[in-house]
């Protein structure tokens, strides 16, 4: 196992530690329970938007606290859902007395313990909705979900929640365009190679070296089909095509296209397969308005990519563009 | 060779054209010869900053072209410099008429074929500058290279500089300010795995699985010494230990903090060695004020990182916080 950590058991500690130093003016880190919160929190009147999972996915979603995206981060050790007490102390720390939206990915680990975690926090007063991201069309059931894993729309929904939030939309709105995001995001990914756990300390699963996996999900899980490595262009194909030919995709649609990264996979390869995608997507009349092209939901060292298709109105459009300051994303500020 | 790509000697242009469709509102893209330029080139008054090199190290450097950062990038093919023909037209594209500053990596073919393109450029009446980035302390001479090799510092120069010229400071003071960057800055790199050439087809150099490579180029040029792999920890001891005891670092300054994934390198291993590096300038007395984390000069999906640790004065603190829009890089806009 190569990788730049000193021992495999600290590596969610110190690399938050790193954050809290690195990111002192946008982010505090709290220690036992973990979880990241905005320098500013509680914003008073301001609904506060949690999300959390495993770690192992950075800058998802740590690298998404601060002004315009999220208002706490819970992360729980390496690709292992973070535990009730965690989200609970967030949610306590964060809210500013308009309620919590908790974010929450599609895996029943994280389901259950961020439902605790809303019982608890309404129980001590605290209005809270969650909504569940399921937006990863490559398969029905798979390890640890049941019906479709969390993905790539998650990032999305965060800055477009968070804007909202930021703007003064009461918790059930917030909550509703989540819903709304998710209805009309979905995502397909794609691995080269596996991972490793650090406390595994060996791949996560076996590919040969000519071969690749569609489907794949963020912690290595089955994907649709293991296949001998193809194109560039093959493989958006393959993504793209599952994603438009599900639902809510039309000619005449506008998205927000998301090219990302697993976090071994360098910019030079994501522009290959943005450049196709568009390419697609034109054919179809559909149209790309906004696009975000980079390692921003990764699975450790894992390379591969995922590509997400969002369907934009001017709502989404103007809550997307709104200034976002955060270690992750930042424009406008 | 497992790579998201199609034909090798697609490679580039087909990144590209990915570039120019994602980023049709900041830059174009100029076939034959290859450079990317500012959608609103050439800004009438303005000095106008191009630098250049050979590809594989996204988002360096067409991922900088924008406003406050670079006029135009000249993208070579995977680490082959560009040829003369494709600096000089870039050139002419974006020259304002306050004359062009050529920011250069300190290998012998980029020296050599921007010097023939200020040549040209100045036979037509456009005044050019060069200045040479060789910041990299791990070793002396190296492959392609006589003196020091230039890396990271490159990246914060094309912001600095950028930010100056949009500033509207003259050519011979944006010069002027891009050499105290270059005096200012030092760089050293590791790597952990070795990345493939697209048109080679095969690893640059061979790594036993428990070693590594310190003191590595961008290239894959030799470092200072091969070693058994150590924790983070240790190898930002050896980088940072030997950025510092360069000049010009002493208790008291400040400087910006680079920690840069070369490509294949998760974010939640840059944050480990951002730690440690905190933790020894904090020890010596020598003030982070300034940090920017994540793959910015790559080596294809070379796993690895480098630190750079730029002094900084107010005039250099102004100058990096100005609003910059790239695809790379994005803030205040």
């Amino acid at each position: 196992m190569k990788k730049l950590i000193n021992k495999a058991e600290d590596v969610v500690k110190e690399e938050l530690e790193g954050v809290a130093l690195a990111h002192a003016d946008l982010v505090k880190v709290h220690f036992d329970p973990d979880f990241v919160y905005r320098v500013d929190a509680p914003v008073k009147g301001k609904v506060a938007v949690i999300s959390g999972g495993g770690s192992g996915h950075e800058p998802m979603h740590g690298g998404f606290v601060g002004m315009g995206m999220l208002d706490a981060a819970c992360p729980g050790q390496v690709f292992t859902s973070p535990t009730p007490d965690q989200m609970l102390e967030a949610t306590k720390m964060v809210d500013g007395g308009a309620g919590v939206l908790h974010i929450v990915k599609n895996y029943s680990g994280d389901i259950m313990n961020f439902e605790m975690a809303a019982d608890m926090a309404s129980d001590e007063g605290i209005k809270v909705e969650a909504v569940i991201i399921d937006d990863d069309v490559a398969v029905k059931d798979s390890l640890y979900t049941q019906g479709r894993r969390g993905v790539g729309t998650t990032v999305l929904a965060e800055k477009i929640c968070g804007a909202a939030a930021e703007k003064g939309l009461d918790l059930k709105k917030v909550a509703n365009l989540c819903r709304k995001v998710n209805g009309w995001g979905r995502t397909m990914g794609m691995a080269l190679t596996s991972c490793i756990v650090p406390m595994a300390g060996k791949p996560t699963f076996d590919l040969a070296d000519d071969e690749m996996e569609i489907g794949i999900g963020i912690h290595g899980e089955p994907g649709r089909k293991r296949m001998k490595v193809k194109t560039a262009d093959e493989v958006t194909e393959m993504l793209a095509e599952a994603i438009i030919s599900d639902l809510p995709y039309k000619a005449g649609d506008k998205v927000l296209a998301f090219v990302n990264g697993m976090g071994g996979t360098p910019p030079i390869e994501l522009y290959i397969i943005y450049r196709k995608l568009e390419q697609i997507c034109d054919a179809k009349g559909i149209k790309i308005v906004r696009n975000l092209i980079g390692p921003y939901i990764t699975s450790l060292e894992m390379q591969g990519c995922s590509i997400t298709l969002l369907k934009m109105d001017d709502e989404l459009l103007e809550l997307w563009d709104a200034p976002v300051n955060t270690p992750g994303l930042r424009w406008g500020v």
